[in-house]
């Protein structure tokens, strides 16, 4: 399976490094998107993150198909919170196998790049000056 | 310690996710390069890193000072493999934690491109057909 894509409800727990079971890997690259703390000058407590499911997952399906095919990439893997993610946690995190580093990175700032322009998971702050329930 | 390197003897741990310690971190990225087994078309069983110590540690140390200030990043830690690194192993680790997504790719690719270029490490092929101590 050279493309995978899982939504989880909360924060994303560290990477389990399960290997890419696929010849001829010569790089590995991980994007973790991480919720900062501050956000247009303002202290943040956590955002939560809605998704338009099954929908936000069969798109994000077809772009890590797509790019896979298009830069000859050996692997990618993508997983997705929905929910609330502290300050400091992982919201996301994109995993690409590929031979050589250019077509990674390529693949990887497009990847980011597509996502946040077509696939239907949006994010709402909660700031650290208002409560959650208010 | 906003940046780090190490140089190891023989291939990389799985990544021990020692977490960066720094606040306002949005984006995580890690580059691993892997011993791939076919070079040349030329099947391989490991690869032989060999630095040229200190000088080596000390390039990539002011190679990763450099990056953190001009690209304003939040740390950068590398780890680096000598001695022997059989295929499918990883030989090379950066990590890099920045504010935002692009700064942090643009820094990873300048830092690969300038440590091939700049740093004396070199690296020689143990072939699959050819027994080592041969």
């Amino acid at each position: 399976m050279n493309t995978k894509v899982v939504i989880h409800a909360g924060p994303l727990a560290a990477s389990a490094d399960a290997p890419f079971c696929v010849d001829g890997v010569g790089a590995i690259l991980i994007f973790e998107g991480v919720v900062r703390r501050i956000e247009e000058g303002r202290d943040l407590q956590s955002l939560n993150y809605q998704a338009y499911e099954p929908m936000a997952t069969r798109q994000l399906q077809r772009l890590a198909d797509e790019l896979l095919t298009r830069y000859c990439l050996l692997g990618i893997h993508v997983e997705h919170s929905v929910g609330v993610v502290p300050v400091g946690a992982v919201s996301f995190r994109l995993r690409i196998a590929s031979r050589h580093r250019k077509e990674g990175i390529a693949a990887m700032d497009e990847f980011i790049d597509r996502m946040k322009q077509d696939v239907p998971l949006w994010k709402s702050a909660n700031w650290a000056d208002v409560p959650v329930h208010s």
